[in-house]
C-alpha cells in the first residue's frame, strides 16, 4: 500500500521504516521539499522511501499517518491540503504537548482533543487516533515492552476505518488493541499523556505502556 | 489507629468499614452531625465506627482521608479546620470531577491538581495523594482485580507521611505501589481520571485498573 506520513522526526522516522519493512511505499513529507533528515532517511530505508512536501506525501498516500508535533499538526494538515486528505483515513499519533517546561503539559485538554480538532477541521477525513500513548519505538515494536503484554487504544467515528487501522496495528505485532469507542475518547489518551510523562520521569525509560486489567 | 475521614458516601463507608476491619478506630465526618448515612454506616460497622462533623473526624484522626467529592472538597477541609489537620496526613483519594454532563470533565487539570490546591490551602498538613484511580472497592481489596496485579500511585511532598501511606496501602492489601514522586504528580494521576471514564464506558465495569509494563 503507499502510506503518506506527516513529519521527519523520530516518529515520522520509525513508523516509515516499519512500514517499508513490512511491504509498503512510503513517503515522507515535509514543510520543504528537501527537508535533510528525510532525504536521509529515504536514502537509507530503501527504494520504496520516499519524500516531499506535506502534499506531495498526503497526494501519495492511501492512508496517511500525521507524525508531526501536536503543536504544528493542523498547519501542517492545512499545508497538505484538504483535497488531497479527502475520504482517506488519518491516522492521528501526535498529542498536543507543550515541552517549552520542565513538566510538560498539554495544550488542549478535558473538553476538547487534538484529534477532533483536526476532525473538525477535516470533516471529509477519517480520524483515527491511535499509538499516542506510547513512544515511537513501541508504537511499531509492541513485543519489546513486556512482550506485547499491554495495551493501544484507538478511537474513530467510522467503523471501517477503525477496523483498516486495527489490521494495520496487528501487522505492527500488537496483540492487545482496545476499542475505547468514538473520536472524543482521544481526549481521555491524550490527556493519559500527564501521567505517561510522570512514569516515564520516574522510571527513566519511554520504554513502557499501561496493561489494562480487570 | 484513630482515623477520620471527611465524606459519608460510597467511597468514605468502603474504606471505613476496611479500617475497622483492619483494628482502627474510624470516625466518618460529615456536614451535619448525624448525617443519615454515616450514622447508618456507624450503627452497622460495630463499636469502632463513629460519626461526626468534618470537624470532629479531623480532630478524631491520626491520620484523615479526604472521601468528599473533588468539587466539596475544599470547602469540607475548610470547616475540618486547619487547627485539626496539621501536622496530619490527608490522604486525599478526590478528583475533581464534573458530573453534570454525560461525559465527565475534570474542573482542575493540566497545570494544577485538586491535591495541590489541597496542599496550598494547608500548608501544615502532609497531604498524600493516592487511590483516586480506582473505585472505592478496588480501593481496600485490590486483589478482586486481576488478583491484585496492577497499580496504585502515590504522590506527596514529604517522605515519611508518604512511607507512612505505603504501609497503610500494603495493609489493604495493595501489592505494586507505585511511588510517582512530589504532589505534582497528582496531576498525572487526576488527568488518567479522563481516560478512566472511557475505559469504565467501554468495560461496563468500573473494578478495572492499569498495570504499569516496561
Amino acid at each position: 500500500m503507499q502510506i503518506g506520513i506527516l513529519g521527519s522526526g523520530v516518529t515520522a522516522q520509525t513508523i516509515g521504516s516499519r512500514l517499508v519493512q513490512l511491504g509498503h511505499e512510503v513517503m515522507l513529507g515535509s514543510r520543504d521539499e528537501a527537508n535533510p533528515p528525510a532525504v536521509t532517511w529515504a536514502n537509507d530505508a530503501g527504494q520504496h522511501a520516499l519524500y516531499g512536501t506535506f502534499m506531495n506525501a498526503a497526494a501519495f498516500g492511501e492512508i496517511v499517518f500525521n507524525c508531526t508535533l501536536g503543536s504544528a499538526s493542523l498547519d501542517a494538515l492545512t499545508q497538505a491540503g484538504a483535497e488531497n486528505l479527502q475520504g482517506k483515513i488519518l491516522i492521528d499519533t501526535a498529542n498536543p504537548l507543550d515541552r517549552s517546561t520542565d513538566v510538560w503539559t498539554l495544550t488542549i485538554c478535558n473538553t476538547d482533543s487534538l484529534g477532533e480538532q483536526i476532525q473538525r477541521a477535516f470533516p471529509e477525513t477519517k480520524v483515527v487516533k491511535t499509538l499516542n500513548t506510547v513512544n515511537a519505538r513501541v508504537m511499531v515494536y509492541p513485543q519489546e515492552v513486556a512482550g506485547g503484554d499491554h495495551h493501544v487504544f484507538i478511537s474513530a467515528d467510522d467503523p471501517d476505518a477503525k477496523a483498516q487501522v486495527t489490521e494495520l496495528l496487528r501487522s505492527f505485532s500488537w496483540i492487545n488493541i482496545f476499542d475505547l469507542g468514538d473520536l472524543s475518547t482521544a481526549r481521555g489518551t491524550e490527556a493519559y499523556l500527564l501521567l505517561w510523562v510522570r512514569l516515564y520521569g520516574s522510571m527513566n525509560t519511554s520504554m513502557i505502556n499501561v496493561k489494562i486489567m480487570k
